[in-house]
């Protein structure tokens, strides 16, 4: 995806506006209660963190965590630097260099530079757009198992795919687990925002208590990415006994901002309420006008705030980079996220982009004419 | 160190005063100026830092480094999430798995944490306390370095040891990595904090530019540990390449502290100055005090805040819980450092005990005269 920043920025050298849905920044400001409570911090001094975190802080992640019936002690939830740290040390936790991770892709981009940085090989199992990203049947994930898988990562609700897994989804990938032993990487950054139902967590499943590890974020929930924090949690005390280890080589997340997270841990529920509407409301707006234009594929999305959409072209990558530097429509344009980037084996997603749900609905609308204008202008040229 | 803390808690428990010298968590209350501007911060939103950085962080610390004589392009300077994150960056970026990175022992004890969560072995240059941790002959340091060495780390000021390299000593070190082709990983976490002459560092060596590493913090030299916020520098372009993706696969550090700092790291004199005079003094009554002690082997420090101490005991270990759990003065006893977790090397260290001035001249008076009446109650016992 950064290789298209160059041309972001070139365009608006130019003077054209850029509708940027290629980033999953939010722009939803956060609870005002967060930088409230950091501005209520009295110092003087900013030491640092415990390295299993604030004891008010973990704390006010249990009572979070409590809302999803979902019971933890302090020892098995560790806050960390947004949730990018906590992906780490949980594949670190259960892999040695050269063990592989089995992923369903396309999936989240750094989930590949964290692979290679640790020396962990990813395992795609592919899904399909046109299949709306559904699980292929079990055996056909069993095939993609070796010795040295360790573990699976499930990214849910879903990025880049939106999409959420099914109550028989998530069992068939614990029964996955307990068969070939492995750890089950939850990665539920997302949890709160989905379009109906209650969320889930992979932590209500009995039967892998000692097999999964989640990690979490504030960053989408309460829409405060630079606040870097997020959390780890294990019932499995090894594993949570290695990532203290890892936790305490590195001292300690944020002081500042473990603060000013408490009241809003403590007290989720209308704020994400209010975010999952205000995406499910985009959601909508881009899937009508998305319908509305010749050979797209789009199936509607369940959680998250991405919708990833099959255009009639041969290169996503190429219409990207010409929709950035050779169309304009009365000085503006759409900048998004061509698929390839989300995909571990090379040549797939070719097709598709993602968009990221960043700019209100009347925004969204106007981003998907221009699109479709844009995918006119393409196929003339 | 880590096992001393639940003797440190019992013994709060029972109600003793424990004067805690065992960690470098500065007392110093940090320039008021960091606080002022986080609160200033108007949000609403709390979005992702630029993964290299905001660009007004970035040209403060290029401000400061400028104040040293380095002249630096923005790409070659990265923020970090503290040192922590500068040190595993920088040896990742320099090692596959299996290779070696030269330490000089006693050494901060997270260098361990990381090689070992990176698959990294050390090869520790063993210094001694009674040659005041001067570096051996060039020879013996050559000798300890196979073909899988990659890089040479050097933390200077020293912690635990709280010497400062001399030119000559810096001079060799760069001779020894152009012979053998090797990196040097400069940690200059505590470069300001010196208690005569300027501060140097390891990019001021022109022959070499591209093999210099420095990762550095905020944490020591504005007694801001919880800020998390350190940096990385190179000038070579394939190590600053390397990095960067890594700092793009954790996608930012904290936000609102990148921003709090800007103001300290413009104008850091007065502030580094202060606090380097307090420690000085702090270090003056420490080894004044410690020179009464029988048995005592204590040589002067030059900079950092740690001083490390031989004491007439087999086990520096046993001691240290000793003080804990059995002994105390008027209702107060200390706390210190064995030094054996800052050795790779085992059964190196057991004698000695590293103390923070991390409490006031006053109160280190008091903790030395305690340590010494810990001593003969120790030897009694």
């Amino acid at each position: 995806m950064r290789k298209f920043l160059p041309l972001i920025l070139d365009a608006e050298r130019r003077g054209i506006t850029v509708l940027k849905l290629n980033v999953g920044d939010p722009d939803l400001s956060p609870p005002p209660a967060f930088l409230k409570a950091v501005k209520r911090y009295k110092g003087p001094q900013v030491p640092y963190a415990p390295s299993p975190g604030f004891q008010e802080h973990v704390s006010a992640w249990l009572t979070y965590y409590r809302t999803l019936g979902i019971s933890l002690k302090p020892g098995e939830l560790i806050p960390t630097v947004g949730c990018a740290e906590a992906i780490m040390y949980a594949m670190m936790a259960v892999t040695d260099p050269g063990d592989e991770v089995l992923v369903f892709e396309p999936f989240y981009p750094s989930y590949k530079s964290f692979a290679k940085m640790i020396g962990v090989n990813l395992r795609p199992v592919t899904l399909s757009l046109k299949n709306n990203y559904a699980l292929p049947p079990t055996k056909d994930i069993l095939a993609r198992i070796t010795p040295k898988t360790k573990a699976i990562a499930v990214v849910n609700p879903g990025n880049p795919t939106g999409t959420v897994l099914t109550a028989p989804e998530r069992a068939r990938i614990a029964e996955i687990a307990k068969k070939k032993n492995l750890f089950i990487i939850a990665d539920e950054t997302y949890r709160d925002i989905i379009f109906s139902g209650k969320p889930t967590t992979m932590l209500s499943d009995g039967s892998v208590l000692d097999r999964v590890i989640v990690v979490d974020s504030a960053s989408k929930r309460f829409s405060l990415p630079g606040a870097r924090i997020g959390c780890v949690i294990s019932r499995n005390t090894d594993v949570m006994g290695a990532i203290l280890r890892f936790c305490q080589a590195r001292l300690s997340a944020g002081t500042l901002e473990q603060f000013g997270l408490i009241p809003l841990l403590k007290n989720h529920r209308a704020y994400v309420r209010m975010a999952a509407g205000r995406y499910k409301k985009r959601h909508d707006v881009a899937v009508q006008e998305l319908k509305k234009i010749p050979g797209v594929i789009v199936k509607p999305a369940q959680g998250a705030f991405y919708l990833t959409v099959g255009l009639p072209v041969e290169s996503s990558e190429d219409f990207t980079a010409f929709m950035l530097s050779d169309f304009s429509e009365k000085g503006k344009t759409v900048a998004v996220a061509p698929m390839p980037g989300f995909y571990w084996t090379p040549g797939l997603g070719r097709s598709d982009v993602r968009i990221a749900f960043v700019l209100n609905e009347g925004k969204m609308r106007e981003a998907m004419r221009l699109l479709a204008r844009g995918l006119a202008a393409y196929a003339q040229r």
